[in-house]
């Protein structure tokens, strides 16, 4: 390993060129004028993984986006790791907000400055350079490596769960790498091996044939967004817990064990209130926010809409309102039993002044990495020795539907490696990655790569 | 009055040619394309009031459209009455659901159908052509008249409390009379006497700095639009009462007289429910329906907005939320007090979790006419009298926002006296007028006239 680490300091300069050459191109999936960008991305990064010495590669069309996928799998008795990550981002505005432009790569006191840059291009990348270095000096990799790089995953990954199903028998492998997290705290390395599942619902409630004159009739009629106040209200009681009847049945709760990590991360009212400019915070009574975020379902409010919102005032009654909610799961909740334990719940609740509509569906299961599965404990490892501390085991309140679809259809662990320092402004205004710590990430992912061949999968 | 009433009949032709040419022009006030159609029929009503004689005519600007003032003052010992109209419309569409064009009056089944036939071009017209008979026939008036024509009536009458009291002088009176109502039954006079006050609010609630990602915050912040559910629906009790502190105290219950009045009306559930469309009604418990419309207060939502409302899902917690609403007073509440109260009580519902904007304001006075006041009683004898049966005496749940200011600035009772039969689609296609009942309304109104000469207003 040594000569592969020399090889990799030595030629910093060169993953840094290339990554922003990666950068430079504007993925942004969800604006179809980056259609043309989406697919040079995609074919420049198939390019790159084809020179690098990956045996297959291609770009293969879905309903959306391409997918590049590629693997070496000359290594017979090793086991098989499936590298996931993403080359589309999330929109760059407000522009005026950067300091340099989101598409124009910039180091800056340490820091690589771009869209993408640490969300998910710079993690992504660290794992390719690390498969590079292996091939070039030593013309093998330590394990059969398979990479699904997709274009998708800021718009809800919407084909890849077909894309899976479909790719069954090619995406097989022993364990998924996903790098598309962030440390929990700087320097620590982390495993987040946890994610909330999640379903989405609509109430559409219609009160009268048409809007209303509230001279007319205000006072011995009702009011369909007076009613769905109430209903939206009734979804939780006083304590923050959801009355949905039923509803926390099947939850798991955290064991002390689980219970004393999560303490030891320490985060506080008053960094959350920082964080998100909220006067107060507030959750379900008796749980820390870790536990509310991470361990607990929650029921959060999307949107509502009725009547008039225009300037001023208009005295209409109106004849219907709307709103949409998302419920995010954790084990062992059942999506499709919440859905319609919701849905009979919704029902119920609405007065007899109005009829309900109600729609919803599923956008994945809760997931949680078998924590006792022999490949976490080599992954620690490494960790452990490179960091010099033992990592820290962290969850996601977020949904991420791909690791489900991983967990449905190919039933294989998935370790997400956090190769990002804990903040990077994704989503918002000088997103960046650490240069030291893209650096790191290329000699983490080549430790890892090389620790999982003394792994002997059951299979 | 023989020679008038035969006047009237022999020129009904001639008449509803007029109202026709009135009824072509689209004044449809809240669209500024129809500023030009506006300015012309304010021009058109006024050179129509020369011809037949008012002394002097003038189109006043306001801060809007203009106003048509004419009057004729030659009978000193006579009092003054003031007829208020307006010549503005609501818009037409949806055009389709037309059997004939808006704008294009056609007599069918005697039935006077265009937009503003019944509201309120026709019924001012009717007032306008029983003074024409008299100055044509008699040379003068039995009273002095004073027309108040306005433009802004369908968009709130915004300029025109303003105009009212810069005018106060010039609109001076014994007695306004008002017909911009809709008798209760066919063929029964009607006598519109109270009407409800108003005020407007409006709640902004902001619980964070942006809007958040509901993975990464779900569970342990609280929703701008949960709190503002539970804000709404604070606002009534279960029993459909209004839980802002105070609220009732000033409210003065209608006696068993004009209880048993409202109750010889006779509306049902099933009358509102197949006007309305609603599945039931619902109101404040212990009145009944015209009592909760027209004697209690109501509190209406008009509107709410928050987070994402578009196609689909999205995983937001919105960074704010925001709901209009509106409540109807009823004498003698204050809508100063009840504003003030109201503001008082949303800061207090306000959950430490949200920062809450109030702001409201007043759209006009609650209205009760002086039933014991001699006019009433020489309008009803009219009216008893050309009918064949005494008037009904009803009250509305709406608020007309200039009686409370001739009541505020001029001091003078106002009677509404319906001249449109009891359903003619306002606000809806095929607006109609009965072709008898606008015939009819120029006989009431020259009655009216002639009844009022009579009259000795104590100055």
């Amino acid at each position: 390993m040594n000569k592969i680490i020399t090889y990799i300091r030595e030629h910093r300069r060169q993953a840094l060129d290339e990554l922003f050459e990666l950068l430079r191109m504007p993925t942004v999936s969800t604006e179809t004028q980056h259609v043309p960008d989406m697919a040079r991305c995609a074919e420049s990064i198939a390019k790159h993984l084809q020179r690098i010495g990956m045996k297959t590669v291609e770009v293969m069309p879905t309903g959306g986006h391409p997918v590049v996928y590629a693997d070496w799998l000359l290594a017979p008795n090793a086991p098989t790791v499936l590298i996931y990550g993403h080359y589309d981002v999330q929109p760059a505005d407000p522009l005026d907000l950067w300091t340099t432009p989101p598409f124009e790569p910039t180091v800056r006191d340490g820091r690589i400055y771009a869209r993408g840059a640490c969300d998910d291009k710079g993690q992504i990348f660290a794992h390719v350079k690390a498969v590079e270095t292996f091939l070039t000096q030593t013309g093998k990799l330590p394990v059969n490596v398979k990479f699904l790089i997709e274009g998708e995953e800021e718009i809800g990954s919407k084909h890849l769960h077909n894309f899976v199903k479909e790719q069954a028998k090619r995406l097989a492998a022993d364990v998924i790498i996903i790098s598309d997290n962030n440390m929990q705290q700087p320097g620590v390395p982390t495993i987040c091996y946890g994610t909330r599942g999640l379903v989405h619902c609509q109430i559409d409630l219609q009160a009268f044939a048409k809007d209303l004159h509230s001279g007319g009739y205000g006072g011995m009629v009702d009011n369909p967004i007076r009613a769905l106040a109430e209903m939206i209200d009734a979804l939780k009681d006083r304590y923050g817990r959801i009355t949905i009847p039923g509803f926390y049945d099947d939850v798991v709760q955290i064991t002390p064990a689980e219970k004393a990590q999560f303490d030891a991360l320490g985060v506080d009212d008053a960094e959350i209130q920082k964080e998100t400019g909220a006067p107060a915070v507030f959750g379900e009574q008796g749980y820390t926010l870790l536990e509310q975020n991470w361990a607990r379902p929650a029921l959060d409010m999307n949107g509502i809409f009725g009547g008039f919102t225009g300037e001023g005032s208009k005295t209409v009654i109106p004849a219907k309102a709307m709103a949409k909610f998302t419920i995010r799961l954790v084990p062992n909740q059942d999506p499709e039993k919440i859905l319609q334990a919701t849905k009979e719940y919704i029902q119920r609740l609405t007065p007899p002044t109005a009829k309900v509509t109600f729609t919803g569906g599923v956008g994945g299961k809760p997931y949680i990495t078998p924590l006792e599965h022999p490949v976490i404990s080599h992954v620690s490892r490494v960790l452990k020795r490179e960091f010099g501390r033992d990592p820290l085991f962290v969850r996601t309140g977020g949904s991420i539907g791909v690791v489900s679809s991983f967990d449905e259809v190919l039933h294989i662990p998935c370790v997400m490696v956090a190769l990002s320092q804990p903040e990077g402004n994704e989503h918002s205004p000088n997103e960046y990655l650490d240069e030291d710590t893209f650096y790191m990430g290329i000699e983490i992912s080549a430790h890892i790569l090389n620790e999982l061949q003394t792994w002997k999968p059951a299979r």
